[in-house]
């Protein structure tokens, strides 16, 4: 992690996991877009509700991903360097995950 | 729950009920398409996460609502009518959410 | 649904159903009991954690059959004979399941 | 993490933790073995399902602490000695967690 500056953190990604990971959220944003079509069209509530359930299963998948990258590198990277607050982060992450 | 042709189900809500389901989801395209560009910008890994959670939180209330006016109307209605279909597809609805 | 008595609410299973759940709940007491003993025998975390995440699921399990049940029964008759509150309180079970 | 024998891995924890978690287990078991009798008593659904929730926020509550407790000790030290296998296995761990 750096800081840009005073107070938003950035994490520099490949090219082609930033590509993988927008193309994942354009296609997110689409599928809401459609559950809103659906909606304006009168359509039955329990196929709305699939198409809910299938959003959020597509966000759980890219949280996966992104956490296990983050850890992966971020967090390896932090404890190796004897940073030890990438620790207490990661931990009350994965507590708001687990609700 | 009506059948407007040989497959599409449909149900008819209040302009009040439509109007607050298709704002709760434009909220949430906006709030995906900004986890977007936070990725583009390079943000660090647990704030975008903490985006998808906020998303997450959002969609499942969205299901709740809608189950819940789900339940009053069309399968109360259903049970009141002698459609017991209604019940058996309500237990897979919920025991999908359940996972 | 009857009330035994001021405050206690039942409800009649059949023999079989009734065997079923309570075989089910003395195999998950008797898992509870083997994950004590993995921390007594100072087993590995992700051994115990993968042990606490199968009582879990096995107590979804249990829940998604109770609760279809539920609603084949109780919910279904309360509807019939016109016992709106019967909806109300289904409708707040199935929040908290959904948190 | 030490190896006691071939297969069984083992972790030492301090007596205060190993009595911290083995107190909440026998909590979880004593409540397992509760809904058991509110079964055989014939006990309202919800009020079955209620405490069956409860178990698993239980459960839920057991298994942060753990897992928090194995980053903080288990993770971090094996990322420090250079053993990467520990990160796979947190990522695979916490992809569970989150099914």
């Amino acid at each position: 992690m750096e800081e840009k500056n005073c107070c938003i953190r950035t994490k520099h990604r490949s090219e082609k996991e930033m590509k993988d990971l927008t193309t994942r959220l354009s296609r997110i944003e689409g599928q809401v877009r459609g559950i809103k079509n659906m909606v304006e069209e009168e359509r039955y509530c329990v196929d709305i509700l699939n198409q809910v359930l299938a959003v959020q299963a597509a966000l759980n998948s890219f949280n996966k991903e992104l956490l296990a990258n983050h850890i992966h590198t971020c967090v390896a990277e932090d404890i190796r360097t004897g940073n030890e607050g990438a620790i207490d982060e990661l931990c009350e992450t994965i507590k708001k995950i687990m609700k």
